[in-house]
């Protein structure tokens, strides 16, 4: 029961303002809850820094397909194809999913299908959503200043792994809900937003050291697929803001 | 792939050691995976503060149920019954879930009917672990020592709140994962352990402040129902640990 007093209380915080929310894995996600909202998905390590990296380095377009049959079908097309189990490249694929195979050489111009572990599946999860765009350290500032222009309720939605959460992608978060935080714009009653702000607030000083102790960081070592670790979470490599139209990732700068 | 000096580092870092991980939401818990650990309950606000302090105040045993129909059935049979949804006591029931209401002249030498919103389906859930005990600030110390003494993996589970994570819940886990990882028996791998480590590190010093932006206050708040939150957050008010026994919560000293 709701007195007048928290009424009032509640109504002068928000008023004219944005929610903001956060979501730490795709077995937490309400579509339903996030129709008129614009839904950031993040997985720095490594589906989102490598489509914001793809289209800096001049891609044209993004398929993100879930299936390993879909992508194979899209390759016997001529497609140029990224697909990825477990870090492991497929065999019929053209590369894998590491941000430094996504090179202007290979990809100006280009429509890429992209298939990874996390990353495409939850894009297409998301697809519900008044808007679906990429974030990741490489586009923050760029994320943040779309988002505020949008002027739209925001779920900044990390793919964890395997359903679980992590935390590189729960700071990414948590940066970016600093950004917007800071703007006055938006307002959060979301605990999981709370916990990535300060998260962020412990990792930002030091971020590759705060870093280390991550469990994909350990994982992708085993397979000697992180040398891409320190390039996936560096800032603003890029003003691109990669977003769904139609089922496939376009860009537009910003 | 796991090269041979990964897995030897792995090896020498867990040797002897026991698994501490943590789940932050009921959607998120993986029964097949803990069916040889020890899950530790945790609802801070309010289910295992109110679990905890009835047995601190010698209440003999607590039938955890999940259905009110069954709630009301066990009233009928003359049980003391305890059960609310989102904070309002059911109108059969004895009283609600304030650990306030469970004292001593009307719990002692009681079996207690336990019927919550998020906890007591959380309880059942959990069931089919090795061991499953309810972990509170009100029973940090007692709890952490009976873990140690059982020397076996330990999952911290999150009741969350309606499957969302929660930030109440988080550091407590993360209290009680600072007392196992300061003893050096066990070694953790799990990115929701290392920030809830890291959320506990923020928080500690000044517990009631930390505890002021989560959401879970607001809901009490606005309910009238936040007046035992300091005392939930209190340290070692019992030695107690209450585990389940054939489907119901029973307590040995610790």
């Amino acid at each position: 029961m709701l007195t007048f007093l928290s009424i009032k209380r509640i109504e002068s915080y928000i008023m004219g303002k944005r929610r903001l929310e956060t979501c730490f894995s795709p077995a937490l996600f309400m579509p339903e809850e996030n129709r008129d909202s614009i839904v950031v998905i993040i997985d720095v390590l490594r589906a989102s820094s490598a489509i914001c990296t793809a289209f800096a380095n001049g891609a044209s377009s993004i398929i993100p397909v879930a299936e390993i049959e879909e992508a194979r079908e899209y390759k016997k097309k001529g497609y140029l194809v990224a697909a990825e189990r477990d870090g492991f490249v497929l065999d019929f694929a053209d590369f894998g999913n590491s941000p430094f195979n996504f090179k202007m050489e290979k990809v100006e111009g280009k429509t890429i299908v992209y298939s990874t572990t996390n990353g495409t599946g939850i894009i297409n999860m998301a697809s519900s959503a008044y808007l679906t765009v990429v974030g990741s350290f490489l586009n923050l500032g760029a994320v943040a200043e779309f988002l505020k222009e949008k002027n739209r309720d925001v779920l900044l939605f990390c793919a964890g792994w395997k359903n679980k959460f992590n935390i590189e992608d729960t700071i990414c978060a948590g940066a970016i809900a600093e950004k917007l935080m800071d703007s006055g714009l938006y307002y959060t009653i979301c605990d999981s937003t709370l916990a990535a702000l300060d998260l962020w607030s412990l990792a930002k000083d030091d971020l590759p050291a705060y870093i280390e102790k991550v469990a994909q960081r350990t994982r992708l070592r085993d397979k000697g697929l992180d040398d891409c670790i320190s390039f996936c979470i560096s800032g603003d490599f890029t003003g691109k803001v990669p977003y769904i139209k139609d089922g496939v990732l376009v860009s537009d700068n910003f």
